[in-house]
Order: C-alpha cells, then sequence, then structure tokens
C-alpha cells in the first residue's frame, strides 16, 4: 500500500490555478490558448523532472511515460485534460492530470516496482468552450471504435474547421498546426501500445458530500438525450395588441416547462435529471409579443427504460397547443450508458478499502475522454468530493486531502492493473 | 369635402416599399442609412415637385411646407418617420410621411384654400432600432416641455453618443453629422412656429379589423409601466446534480410568469395588456443549469389605477421563491397616459364622418412621436386598419383603400383646424 503526497497535490493545485486566473477565484483556459500553454509546460517540466519521455500526436494530445520493468509490456494510462469553461473552476479536467503526475512522481520517488510502463496524459480540448464540441479529441482518436451514432459528430476534418466562438473566423485546425504540442499521429493513444486506462475526475455533484465519502468509484457514465422544444406564436406590439388574441411563444414555453416539471416529476425516479439550458427568444425585444421560442432538454439515467419514459413525455408536448402556440420536438442527440471494465472498478474499490479511503460506488451524469477511451481499451474513472457539487464555476473546490486520497486510490489501483497482466 | 387620390397614395406606397426591400415583403430602414436616405430623397423630390419648400433641423427631421393665405400664421404640422425596425413592414411609420404629402399634394392639385402654412414632417430615428431609444429625437426637440421623469432619457449629448447596435462602435452622432439632411437647430418644430400637430399611423392591432372601421379617431396614448424580472439560482452540471437540490433560474421565471398571468387575468380588465418580450439567460448552456434568468414586463391601461392592481402582482414576485431562486423586480421606466387635443380629436370626428368614413374612438397603445409633441402644442392621431392586426413584421399591411381613407380624413380634420384659428 502507498501513499500520495498531500504537500505535492497542493504545490500542484496551487500552481496549475495561476494558469488563466480570472482574478476571482476561477480560470479560463481555452485549449491551446496561451494560459493552456503554459500548464502545458509545466506539465511537461514536471514530467520531465522525473525522468518522464514526454510525446504528443496528431491533436496534440500529450503522453509523459515513464518505463516498467518490462519492455515489452502495454503502458497504463492516466489522464484528463487542462482546458477549461470560460470563468470555470480549478479542479475540473485539470485534477485528472494532476492526479496522473503525482502517481509516476511516487513511483519514481518511492520507487515503486512496476512491470508496465506508466503513462500521465493530457486531452485537448475536451471541452469544446471556444471550438466545439465536447471531448473533441478523443472524439477523433477514438474515431473507428465508436458506435456508428456518436462518431459522425467527430471526424476529423470537420473538428479541424470547427471555429472559435468569439471571432466565428479562427478554426481548431489553424490554432492546432501553429501549437508547439501537435506532435506524430502514431503517438496517439491506441489499444496496441495501451492496456488500459483510468480518469480522475471531481464529481459535479453532490453526492458523495453529502453521504460523506472522499471518492467514488464510478461504474457507468449515464445514458442520456438531447432534444429541442420549439414553439410558435406570432409576434405582435406590446402595446396594442389584444391579450385573448396573442399568441406568445415564451408563455407557451414556460407553461410547457412547468407541466414537464410536473409530469417528469410523477415517474418518481429519484436518480434522474434533466436540465433546459439554453434558450433562444425572438425577436427578444420588450415591446414585441416573442413569436419564438426554443429551449434544450438534456436528461440523463442508467436505465434506457426510464428516459424512453421521460422522452415520451418530452414527445407529448408536441400534440398539444401551448397559449395558442405550436410546438416541435427535435432530437438533437443521445447516448447509451457506458460501463467501465468490472476488473478495474474492482481494483479501484480494492485499492480504496486498503488505503483507508472512504468511498461508494457511484454514476457518472457527465461525459468525459474516458467514455470514448472505453470503446477501445478497458478504462474506468475515479471521482473526488466536490465542495457543495458546484462545478463550471468558479465556486469548485475539492480540498488538498481529498484530491490527495483520489490519487492515492489512483496509485493502488493502477499497481493492482500492472500486477495482473 | 375633399378626397385623397387612391392611385397617388398606392405610388407612393410602391415606390417607398422598394427603399431598403428586404426581398421578403418587408424592408429594413435604419436612420440616416442609405435605405434611408431614398427614402428621404424621394420625400424631397415629390414635395418640391408641389412648390414645398424643404428645412431641416439640427437632428436631420425634415420640413417640408406649402404657404397659406396668411403670412403671419402659423403652420400646422403633419408627420411621421421614416425609419423602421429590422424586417419591420411597409406602413409603421413611412404611412405617417406618405399621408402628410398626400395632404399637400391634394392640397395643391386641388388648389383648396387655407390659411395657415401646411408641413409635412419626418422624424428621425423613431424606431431607434439602430441607435436607441427610440422616439430620439422627438425626445430631443420637446425635451424642455417633457415631464421630469420621461426627459432624462433624452438628453441630447447622451443621443449623440447611442452606440450602434451592429458594431457597438459608430455612434449616431457620427451618422448625423456626416448626413446631408441635419441641418439648423432654428428649423426645430416649435410652438412659436407651429399651431398643432397630426401623425397618422397603422393600428398595430386588430381592433379596427374586428370592428369593421376604416379608421381610428385616437384619444390617447396608454399608460405604460416598463419593469425587470430578475431571477437568482444556482448554475450546476446538467448530469450530475440531483433535482431537489436544483434551484434552476429558467424554471423560476417560467412558474412566476404562469402565476403572474394567472394573477393579472383575473383582474378582468379587457383592454389591459402586458407582455413579456425580452428574456436573458445566463449560462446559457444546455448541460448548465441556469443561474440567471430576466424578463421584461411592459403593462399599459389607460387608468393608472388599472396599473397599480398590475404592479403590485408583479412586484409580490419577490416576496416568493420560485424553484429555490430568488426574485427581484426592479423598475425600467413608466409613463402617464397622454390624452390627445379635444379640439383636434372633434375634427377628425366631423371629418370622418362628413367624408363617410367608417371610425371609431381607439387607444393607442404604442408610443409614437406625437406623444411628445403634445407636451409643446395641440396634437392628435389618426389610425388606419391594419391587417391581422401584425407589425413590427414583414407581414405587417393596411390596403391602399384604407391608406387613403386615412389621408382622406387627415386632410380635412386639418383644413378644420385651419379654419378655427
Amino acid at each position: 500500500m502507498y501513499k500520495c503526497s498531500l504537500e505535492r497535490m497542493t504545490d500542484k493545485i496551487e500552481t496549475f490555478s495561476k494558469f488563466g486566473d480570472a482574478g476571482h477565484g476561477g480560470i479560463t483556459r481555452y485549449t491551446l490558448s496561451p494560459e493552456d500553454n503554459l500548464a502545458r509546460k509545466e506539465f511537461v517540466k514536471r514530467m520531465e523532472a522525473i525522468g518522464a519521455v514526454i510525446e504528443t500526436d496528431d491533436m496534440a494530445n500529450m503522453y509523459a511515460t515513464i518505463p516498467g520493468s518490462d519492455p515489452d509490456a502495454k503502458r497504463i494510462v492516466m489522464g484528463s485534460h487542462t482546458d477549461s469553461v470560460m470563468n470555470g473552476g480549478n479542479y475540473d479536467g485539470i485534477l485528472g492530470v494532476m492526479s496522473a503526475m503525482e502517481v509516476l512522481e511516487a513511483v519514481v520517488e518511492q520507487k515503486i516496482p512496476h512491470k508496465h510502463p506508466l503513462t500521465a496524459m493530457v486531452w485537448t480540448n475536451e471541452e469544446g468552450s471556444l471550438y466545439p464540441p465536447a471531448m473533441m479529441s478523443s472524439g477523433v482518436i477514438c474515431y473507428d471504435y465508436l458506435p456508428e451514432a456518436i462518431r459522425g459528430k467527430f471526424k476529423l476534418e470537420d473538428m479541424l474547421q470547427s471555429k472559435s466562438i468569439l471571432d466565428f473566423k479562427t478554426t481548431f485546425g489553424e490554432v492546432l498546426d501553429k501549437s508547439e504540442y501537435k506532435g506524430d499521429k502514431a503517438n496517439r493513444l491506441s489499444p496496441e501500445k495501451y492496456l488500459n486506462m483510468f480518469e480522475i475526475h471531481i464529481e459535479q455533484g453532490p453526492i458523495l458530500e453529502d453521504n460523506k465519502k472522499d471518492v467514488g468509484v464510478v461504474d457507468c457514465v449515464l445514458g442520456m438525450f438531447n432534444y429541442r422544444l420549439k414553439f410558435y406564436g406570432q409576434t405582435t406590439h406590446a402595446g396594442t395588441f389584444p391579450m385573448p388574441k396573442r399568441k406568445d411563444a415564451f408563455f407557451a414555453a414556460s407553461q410547457a416547462l412547468v407541466y414537464l416539471h410536473e409530469e417528469i416529476d410523477k415517474l418518481g425516479y429519484p436518480e434522474l435529471v434533466y436540465t433546459t439550458g439554453e434558450v433562444i427568444c425572438h425577436p427578444g425585444i420588450h415591446t414585441c409579443v416573442p413569436d419564438f421560442f426554443d429551449f434544450s432538454f438534456d436528461s440523463r439515467h442508467e436505465d434506457p427504460a426510464v428516459l424512453d419514459q421521460v422522452l415520451a413525455i418530452v414527445k407529448s408536448c408536441a400534440d398539444k397547443t401551448w397559449a395558442g402556440c405550436t410546438c416541435t420536438v427535435e432530437k438533437a442527440w443521445n447516448r447509451d450508458t457506458v460501463y467501465w471494465d468490472e476488473k478495474l472498478i474492482g481494483y479501484c474499490e480494492e485499492a480504496a478499502k486498503e488505503t483507508g479511503v472512504s468511498y461508494q460506488l457511484i454514476h457518472s451524469g457527465a461525459g468525459h475522454d474516458a467514455q470514448f477511451a472505453a470503446y477501445m481499451m478497458p478504462t474506468t474513472m475515479l471521482f473526488v468530493q466536490s465542495k457543495d457539487g458546484l462545478s463550471h464555476c468558479e465556486d469548485e473546490y475539492s480540498t488538498p486531502e481529498h484530491c490527495t486520497s483520489g490519487a492515492t486510490v489512483l496509485l493502488n489501483a493502477v499497481l493492482k492493473a500492472d500486477q495482473a497482466e
């Protein structure tokens, strides 16, 4: 049983929080931006300091590898991403990179015997916050292994053409070509070269905190669907058009949203979540009745039969008239539940027990690069307790102790995987 | 009893509809844009053709004047605006300018005797759609006469600094300085030089059509208030945060909007209107629970006591918690009901009766330049029937016959005003 270093982990958290520091507790660190390059440079510096060899692939994914005792053994990889959303926090993504670094540092410092080479990895552009979509480079790298329904979104040529949401001009491909971290396609993560994969992430929810558990051993990434509900009315002047004749698309959408909550909550599934986070209102003028309102509807649950029940309620909105408006319900995408590798889950559980870190099994509601990797090699994830369950915001916080406990479980789980094959 | 020309009016409607033609039935004609300048040029051409003298003032308002028999008499002015909203229709504003032109053309062609000089006027930037606020130059010209609560919005130096909503850079003052229509402050509309004012506008509502009336004789512009309702929640990740702990600001706003409709409709005032046309949702990402939602609330009614009852309901939203979110209710502005001049209303009614044009008394829910002019001279308005009550959109339509009937009533009402003093 080995332990990671609280002091070294704390130092990494403090150091990486400076790269993209937005000045009020959080960071903005878009992929391949100058801020992201500072984080990548720090990754290289610290990994070279322990003798790791750095490789990069054609998507600027980075791999820092220390050798194992068997020169022919496949590598075990741990990693996550360095990029963030706008005004994000100091843990989402980067914690998985720091934990992988910490494991390698602990192995080198404590001279822990191991057979397989161990790799700490940085995925490029997981958030997709400047160049959509999210999970871009894992989508590209795992392309041949992804289910047909998912892979269409991640064609390399489309990814390279993805335009900055800030200037609507710069493409991801242009930025990638200029990056000193763009490397050789031959260096890509692949099942020929890598045995299995681990990713640590903050929970992004309050379950571990509520249950007083330091760490979550993740068993699956929840299945989900994403739809758009669109309401069509008629715009008229705010001051002149009698109420009974109006067709107000915002009022229509509000009625439908209240209906959705009522009906879906009646289903009574405590683990079901659904979110309506993005809205469009046209023409969006205070003196005009809205003639169009559109909102996103994202729902997640492990059981596809539960999602089917929710979807039936969502679709029923199109059968009704809302405040005189018609409604259409359009599919954006969906994905099935991805289960992690049972053996790797077992190693994580054993590692937590042996190191005395409190844990529970937990589902992941969010998507992560690891879930695409799972289509090409055995993969699993660990979660670290999040304060108040907040993420994608500056209030995001996990204690250095919890972060270090996560790395300790990761270290010991990786060593179990190392010894098993 | 005199009549205006259907043929001449139809020609004007067809001609002016070309200036800013957006290609699918409507126009985009921002103030002082190349498209607006085409309309202004046509105005000058047609008015000079009947011998009118053209003047412009320092806000680029335009005045085309034909003399009356008394060289010392004050002028009677009719007018509206040539600018439009984005993808607006062919009638809002420009109908008032065309009707004023038509009246002058009829007077000259039919050699109708009149004592006072008659002026057709173009107001600059009534819509404020590129350079806010709306009714900008009537606000500036009538500044000294406006109630304290209104005038603060229309300081000349602020208006000149108003920035384009398209490039966030160009100021209204820059565009005004470059305009060939910027003239002398001494030419401004004023009670010293002008006896009274008339404005024709499309109804922008369905009342005249429903009641089968060609024309509306407007008795007042409704009092109104405009508030913002703001909902504060907590953003969290869509996939990971349990429903009962969420504070979703969009859901909160939807509940409040449904509540507002229920409570306000219980008041039972058929002429009351209220509109929630502008919304802001933050962060507006489909994978995040919204932590902030803000919508405008605009309500209009003749009776301030009715508006007070509505406002009490609106304000009560701040006393409740909505889906775990707090709510604030903030005043943007309000205005009292503006009553038109009784004598001028009488002339319009008599003129309608004498010319056999069907009419009814009607309130104006929308704001118009004439309502600011009303603070400095006797003023009134006429409405022309709108198809389906639509306006500020490309479907906006009034028949040439209704437009000509409106001009005929205007002509005869102006002649009554001419003879009265």
